[in-house]
Formats: structure tokens, sequence, C-alpha cells
């Protein structure tokens, strides 16, 4: 017994040796791609290789299969990790898509997507001024010859700060704008600016550490030939680029952000007028429910303006809201009468729909799933209460 | 030029160098946990020991942060490399808690979750027995001596499958059954036998790779105390116990099953009736919305009668799900009236509710989108269209 004791503690040490050596070796990995990014820069390629990650993680997978590990998880480490070098290749800078540029203007430069492209901007060699509300009286000067003024401002002023810029722009300027909402914003843009008008939309918020593999949907609203270096840029920053019109951007944009966040609210709303306990109900969360009240929560720790401004500026969103209700009605009725066999048939029906992309999803949630639950530690403990609630004291003997 | 393409190519293959000797370590460490593996078995102790997890995770951050890589990278790699051992401990079987003990007769032991528990049961050296449909005509013989009779049948089925077993079972056996309601279960339970009787909730579906870190809840009905080696066997395998009385859990399960099934059921229905073209809609969806649509497409993915049986079988369900609908209904009011400020005011309420949990969730639900992100490859191609939909065929030079 105090031999296998012993024993345990030695093949621990052994563990732990393994895992000092997997730091090592994941710093050396770091080097090595500081290296390579200092390369692609200098030769002004993008960040983000999606062949090169596709062969990379493939030979490793095979690797990991000879030699008795299995794939899945040497792909999930090494996609860790590669995240993680994506972040720090920025570092040295990027290559300029057009040298010689005049400045960038950043209208709103010190919020928090403002600061973001600042640095990017900077950090690929152009000249970047930042006009802030107290900065109006000098406007002109600072868009005295720019190449590109960016407006990046909360959704509910954009249009006015738009607005404010009539006649200060020259016609070579390209005047962009990275509201989530575009129909307002684009015809502003085309109403007081007679030069290039691209709108932006990047899909990730100020938190994220880059533009690696991040969505920007761009709408090409005026000479959009003129505005291909902007683009070419978030390319090499690591942006995925979605071409868009404005009409669909915001259609989607109901039913991806405004629809969704409104329903969430009431979800939070909901729980909140339950009065339910939350950390009961997380005791009880399978991962995935665990997963929804996260997504829950995280709207609710973020700045109600920030909400308030994207489900109240959709035009499209509360009809949207409307229709679903209605549906939610409908099939609360069939639920409360009991017709089970309808609701097998409608289920059957929409699974149907959802075809190939339903398994598909499946394999991704189930993917997050279990990340969910390693990253899930041990519960608070809690009393033990008697099942049927006749006798809370009762003690099991060898159990606890 | 040619001499910077020559390196970046070294650069690489030093790269794919570290990457082979990562696989190596991984396949080291696995070989040193199936043999601690093998002496946790021999002296019987759980396979997830949280106190040396948070231990090895500390010791692994702080080593990561002083070679100047991210802890939080590095407890990542960690935690999806430790996730993988779990599955592999039990291979050389379990300890078990009830030496000498009779049979242990699954009931519907050949169903998903009914063939986990046998092969646990089997692994931890109990004599197992199994009952299907067509051996009622010997259940007799079957239950004879049995220690534990447990029922792991359709929900639907419970309670009938238990009435039949009346007169059958001697007042020695446990009976317990794994259904996801407790409340009919555990009452017929309780009127068809005289002896110890115990509920039974795992908190997972029959793909989980085992019960490590798994919630299982269970119901004490009657002589807990002779049912505890039960629990502790399931404690050797991994499970985190969580005590509840039959109406606790019953509450529980209608707002985190019956009621989260079902109003993801009526999201699904929603996207097919508005007859979005889901891969457009998954080429805008941001991370948060990407697994929004995985957790409903998941659903569809599964078996209508399971979920069927899990919605139309909860008691409480409806009301829950009529009460969140009148919510809905308000909240739709006031956004189709524009009254701004009360949603940021409700917004609020909720937010202070949500307290500390609030912000947990945020971090949370932040690395599961970061992981999600990690998986996200590239999108697939969409053709360039004109933002405003006058000229679709012009292209761009330099740009594309």
């Amino acid at each position: 017994m105090h031999y296998r004791e012993e024993f345990l503690k030695d093949l621990r040490a052994d563990i732990d040796e393994v895992d000092k050596q997997m730091v090592a070796l994941l710093a050396r990995r770091k080097e090595l791609v500081a290296r390579v990014g200092k390369i692609k820069n200098e030769h002004g390629l993008p960040v983000y290789l999606p062949e090169r990650e596709a062969q990379l993680v493939a030979a490793r997978r095979a690797e990991a299969e000879r030699a008795g590990l299995s794939p899945d998880m040497m792909e999930d480490v090494l996609r860790r990790v590669m995240r993680e070098s994506y972040a720090s290749e920025g570092e040295h800078g990027f290559k300029c898509t057009k040298p010689g540029a005049g400045p960038v203007v950043v209208v709103g430069g010190r919020g928090g997507m403002g600061r973001m492209f600042v640095r990017h901007f900077q950090q690929s060699g152009y000249q970047v001024r930042i006009l802030e509300t107290e900065d109006w009286p000098r406007a002109g000067e600072l868009f005295d010859g720019a190449e590109l003024v960016l407006v990046s401002v909360p959704i509910n002023l954009t249009v006015r700060v738009i607005e404010r810029m009539e006649g200060l722009l020259s016609p070579h300027t390209v005047l962009a704008d990275v509201t989530s909402t575009k129909s307002d914003p684009v015809e502003t843009m085309m109403r007081v600016h007679r030069g290039p008008v691209l709108g932006l939309h990047p899909m990730f918020g100020p938190t994220s550490k880059g533009f690696a593999k991040q969505v920007v949907v761009y709408c090409d609203a005026r000479h959009g030939e003129r505005c291909g270096w902007i683009l070419e840029q978030f390319r090499l920053w690591g942006a995925d680029l979605l071409p868009a019109t404005v009409d669909e951007h915001d259609g989607m944009m109901a039913i991806v952000q405004a629809m969704r966040h409104f329903a969430t609210f009431v979800y939070g709303t909901h729980l909140h007028e339950e009065n339910v306990n939350l950390e009961d109900v997380l005791d009880f969360s399978s991962p995935i429910y665990r997963l929804e009240l996260g997504m829950v929560g995280r709207l609710f720790a973020q700045d109600p303006e920030l909400y308030a401004d994207i489900i109240f500026n959709s035009e499209r969103g509360p009809r949207l809201a409307r229709r679903y209700m209605e549906r939610f009605q409908e099939a609360l009725v069939m639920l409360e009468e009991g017709r089970r066999d309808e609701f097998v048939a409608h289920f059957r029906e929409v699974k149907e729909w959802f075809g190939d992309l339903g398994r598909r999803f499946l394999q991704e949630s189930s993917f997050m799933l279990e990340r969910m639950h390693e990253k899930h530690g041990k519960r608070r403990d809690r009393p033990h209460p008697n099942a049927v609630g006749q006798d809370a004291s009762k003690q099991w003997p060898g159990f606890d």
C-alpha cells in the first residue's frame, strides 16, 4: 500500500515533468511564430492563411493518430495555440497597402472600436488623426488631405455626426463608417459626400484581440475601385471580408442581432420575475443550459445603451419579433392541448429543412459543449435534502 | 526576396518539428496517465480529483507566465488534454464499492444510457443482467437475488415498466430509475416496492464518454442508508453527485429542459417559416449567433420522440412557457412603441439581479466564444454584390 502511494507520487512527478517540457516547447513555438510574423509583414502576407492552417492541422492529426492519440484532441490543442499566435503576429506591424497615402482620420478614435482601428492603421504605417466631440471646431484642419475618414461612434449618433461633415470633406477622401446598421448611415454618407463611400460592419467587439479570422461586412456604395486598398489592408490584418448590399446586411442583422438580443433580454427578465435562484439553476444545468444561461448573463453584464441602440434602431426587428411571438403562441396552445403527434410532425418538418446543416450544427455544438464541460469546475457543495422532504437532518453513513 | 522565402520555409519546418515533439510528449503523458489510472483503480480513488487538478493547473499557469506564454492558453491546452485522460482512466476498470453484492439488473440495458450503466457496473466487478421487453416472461428469475434493479427506459414507458415489477422484487433489492422527471417514477417505485428506492437523473446523454465530471442528481426516497454504495460507485466513476428533493428536481427541469427545449423548437420553426437561407445567415453570424444557431440545429438533428417526451411530460413546463410568452408580449409592445428609456431601466434592474453571476457568465461565455472562433474555418466564397444594388457586374481592380 505504502509502496503504491510512493509509486503514484513518482508518476505524478513524471507527468509534471512532461508538462514542463510542453511549456518549453510552446515558448519555442511562440518565438518561431514571431519570426514568421516579421517576414509575413515585410512581404505583405496576411496574418491568417487558411491553406497553411488546414495543411498543418491535417498533418498533426495524422501524426497524433499514429502515436495512439485522439486526432480531435490534437486539433483542439493546436487551434488553441495558433489562436494565440495570430494575436501576436501584428506586434511587428503590418505592410502598408497604400504607401504615401494621406492621413487616416478616425472620428471617435478614443472609443473601444475606434482605438482598435487607430492602433491597426498606425501599426501599418499610416498617419492617424483622431476627432472626438471636443475637436469639431478644428474639424476642417483635421480632415484636410485625409485619405480616409472613418466614423466609429455609437449607432444613435452616427447619422448626426456624418451630417456635421457636410462641406468639410474633399471629393478625394474616402468616407466610411463602422456602424452595425447600414441603411441610414450609408444613405447619409451618400448625401453629404461626393467622393467614395464605403459602409463597413466589423462583426466583433472591441474586446477581441485583433482582426484575425473576424468577419468584416462591407457595402461598396460609391467608387469602390478607390476603396480597394482599405479592404486589402483589413485582409492583411487577418479579416475575413464579406461583401453585401445595404438591404441584405440590414435584413440579416434583424435576425442575428436585433431579434436575438431582444429575445435574450426577455428571457433574462423572465428568470428575474420567476425569481429563481440562479446558483441552484446552475447546479442543475446540463452543459447546454449552462451555455444558454451564460449567453443571457453575458448580455446583462454589458452596456444597456449599446443593446438599446441595436434593438431600437432596427427597422425590421420588431416585425420579426412579432411573427416569432405569434408562432410561440400557436405552439404553446398545441402543447397545452397535449397534441404530441403534431409536435413530432412539425419537428420532422423543420429537421428536414435544416438537413445536413443540422448534423453539422450538432457536431459543432458538441465540440463547444465538451469545451464547456472541461472548463466547468466542481460545483459548490449543497446540503443533503431528503428526497421526499420528510427528514432533512438524516445522515448517510459511508457517504457524504 | 527569394532568400526570404527560403527562410520562411525553414521557419515553418522548425514549427513542424516543434509540433511533432509535442505529439510525442502527449503520447508519453497518455502512457503515464494510464498507469496512474491503474493505481487509482486498485486503491479505489475517484477518476476526478478536483484538488489535484486545481493544483496542476495553477502550477502550469505560473510556469507559462515565466516562459512569456499566456497562462490562459496553457490552462486551456491542459484542460483539453486532461479531459482525454479522464475518458481513458476507466479502461482498467474501477474498484467495486460493494464486494460480494448480488447481481445488478439493468432494465433497458440495451438502450443508449442502459449500455453505459451495464459497461460501468461490469468494469467495477458486478454481475450484470439485462432485462429487455422480450425478457418479461423470465423477469422473476432475473430479479432473483438482485442487489439493484435500475430502470433505464424512455420516459413515457417508465411508469408502466415499474408497475410491471409489482410483487417481483425482494425487499432487499434497491429499486432505482434514471428518468429525467422524478415525481411520477419515484411515486410509482414507492408504491410497487417495499425496499430501498432511489431516484436518479444523470444529467448527460449516452454520447458522453463517461461519468467523469458529469452531474448525477439523486433523490433519496426510502432507506437511503442502503443506497450509499451505489452513489459511492458513481463517485469512483467520476460523477459529481447532486442531492435534491423530487419537487426541487422537477421544478428545475421545467426551466432547464422543458421550457428551454420548447423555446428552441419554436425558434427553429420560426426560422423555417421565415424561410431564411441558413448558409447566408451563417455568413453574417458573429460567433455568439453561430453558437445560437448551433444549439437550434443541434435539437433538430436529434430524435423528435425524445424531445416530445421531455416537453410533454413536464407538468410545469407549459405554465412556465405561458408566463414567458406574456412577458415577451409586454416587452414587444414596449419595443413597438419605442419606449427606449423603459427598456434601459428594465435592463439595469435585471443586470443588478444577475449581479456577480452576470460577470462570471460574461467571462465563461467569452471563453466559449473564443473556442467557437478558433474552430470556425474560412467562410465559403460569395459573389461580390454592389452595395446599393445598381451594378452587380462591376469589378474592383486590385481587389477580389
